[in-house]
């Protein structure tokens, strides 16, 4: 792999108070990026300080949304260390992102340099306080100065860092959310398994409107049937129902989350039996109604796990493990970030230790 | 409406052989911009230099493809003038577009206002050659710089412009089409009605791959039953029947094209019947087969109409009109193309004048 070529910022930030972190805005003083081109490869990996992107307004990206990312978090152990959570599995899903967008295939090894070498240069910045993390952001855009909707030849890794607290303001109280039954977020045969912008930007018409009426979020159906969950909000969804785990499978549609995976490993050791199936809206609605739906949560590397305390769909309102945490949904965030956090041994090998 | 500022360019570039032009790469020496924060609305229309953009790497446009765009054409008539085709049809086109995709509204009046200064300062470059115009993107970003999923309260609106040939460097003569049964590019409830970057960005693999198997373009399917046709490539399509014209009706998924509203207009004015409706694929090539598929073209503001010559779905090929231009399609070809270059009357009001 090339060297990485290291230009030091002049000027440093004033690191934020870790209490008042918002998700996603407190941008460090470097980045990592590589450039790509057809007949070249990957070349020129290089950090830099963190600054505007000169972006041709032709470029791809801006008109055709040739962009896929990635999103994990540096974590601070009691020691100081530093440490990642199964980084290796964010590349490896960013290539199958790109394989989907027409984009390039990234050496895993130069990938993970472009996070590990970021974050050891930014290690002051990994805060300590409690729930506080490093969010690293890798994304990849296609960069091509021409209006011709084709793939780009000319494309950007980057990597981004920022200190964050919780996900939700809410912090790990239970959320309401919505079945949405107008906008759809992806559908088989399109880009739903790829981390892609969009997915999302698909996505915010109807996360708007949850929010005007007071839910957290939505409950996304299927596109082809649109009675099967598949996601919520931006998160994987998992249910509890007469003592059984439920989770949508990876039909295409659905993306296949880090965090997910995780907790159906962790619910494995635990002894409990996963069911990954088509789950119907009204099949959870009647279990809500018959008392057997237990748990429900979103998963995800932001929030790590998200408790459901109210569902609506339509008329229907029901509430869900009394609108508290469920015990569950309380383990598992516990477990993760146990395992994150460096407080708990790391049975299945997900922790890269950093510095 | 404010006024717009305008900053000349101090060096010029060379304006490309006509012969040449490549579509969407030769973007002149402006480009109109106007910044909208919520709070603020619109405000500062300029036009400036053409060149990069400074984008925050953390912009949601990056990330969650918060983008819309569109297309026009200025047109140089045979007295030297220039003129438009149903620009305030994109302009409209583009709020509709804006409200799915969470972005805000903006005045038709300021919008219009961004293409045609844009076009009169840079009338130098609309070029004259014949099938040669001023091709105009406006398009608007969703640019706040921060990575929670949510709609930005910063944006802009921008123009760039460049003249351009054909879009198909094959011109007029028929393109081979593939049916894609592995991809979709939008499903009802997503955001196939709108002309947002990530329909294209999910089209881009079939392209690639209709491209490596010596086919122009791919016909796409709707994403619910995955046997409805719906567009061509990047293109509206439309077929003769047995006399009848056939296009695919606006069920959500497919974009709205002027040029397709413009030909079904036509088509109504020579006496044709139009049916906009569901058309199967199996319906298509059972014409095909029994000799009633007359002709079939792809409509576009790039490509004005493009003949079809050869379809194929999975191991089934058929060929249309001989692969050569219907006479349908040539006569829409030229009906339209006299229409925008004022070579014959506009009985719509179609054109609007602008110096």
């Amino acid at each position: 792999m090339e060297e990485i070529k290291i230009t030091r910022a002049q000027t440093f930030k004033e690191k934020p108070d870790p209490s008042t972190l918002v998700f996603g805005k407190a941008m460090t003083d470097h980045m990592f990026i590589v450039d790509y081109d057809v007949g070249q490869g990957w070349h020129d990996p290089r950090i830099v300080p963190y600054g505007p992107l000169a972006i041709d307004p032709a470029a791809k990206v801006l008109h055709y949304a040739q962009e896929i990312f990635e999103g994990l978090k540096a974590y601070r152990t009691a020691d100081g260390s530093i440490q990642l959570f199964r980084p290796l599995d964010n590349v490896r899903r960013m290539n199958d992102s790109a394989a989907r967008m027409s984009l390039p295939q990234i050496p895993e090894d130069l990938a993970l340099a472009g996070i590990t070498e970021l974050v050891k240069l930014e290690q002051e910045w990994v805060p300590s306080a409690k729930d506080t993390s490093l969010y690293i952001r890798p994304f990849m855009v296609g960069l091509d100065a021409a209006l011709g909707v084709h793939s780009s030849h000319h494309c950007q890794y980057i990597v981004i860092v920022c200190p964050v607290g919780a996900y939700y303001p809410e912090g790990l109280d239970p959320v309401k959310i919505y079945v949405e039954d107008q906008d759809v977020r992806a559908v088989k045969g399109g880009t739903g398994m790829a981390k892609t912008g969009g997915n999302y930007a698909a996505s915010l018409r109807a996360g708007d409107r949850a929010e005007a009426n007071g839910y957290s979020q939505v409950l996304w159906l299927d596109g082809v049937h649109r009675k099967y969950i598949e996601e919520v909000g931006s998160m994987n969804v998992m249910f509890k129902i007469a003592g059984k785990i439920l989770t949508p499978d990876l039909n295409g549609s659905v993306l296949p989350g880090i965090t997910r995976r995780s907790c159906i490993q962790l619910l494995k050791d635990w002894g409990y039996e996963v069911e990954e199936r088509r789950i119907s809206a009204e099949e959870l609605f009647e279990a809500a109604e018959n008392g057997t739906l237990e748990e429900a949560w979103g998963t995800g590397t932001a929030a790590v796990v998200s408790p459901i305390g109210e569902l609506a769909m339509g008329d229907k309102k029901v509430t869900v493990s009394n609108n508290q945490i469920g015990e569950i949904t309380q383990r598992l965030y516990d477990a993760l970030t146990d395992i994150q956090w460096g407080r708990a041994e790391d049975p299945h090998d997900w922790i890269m230790k950093l510095c």
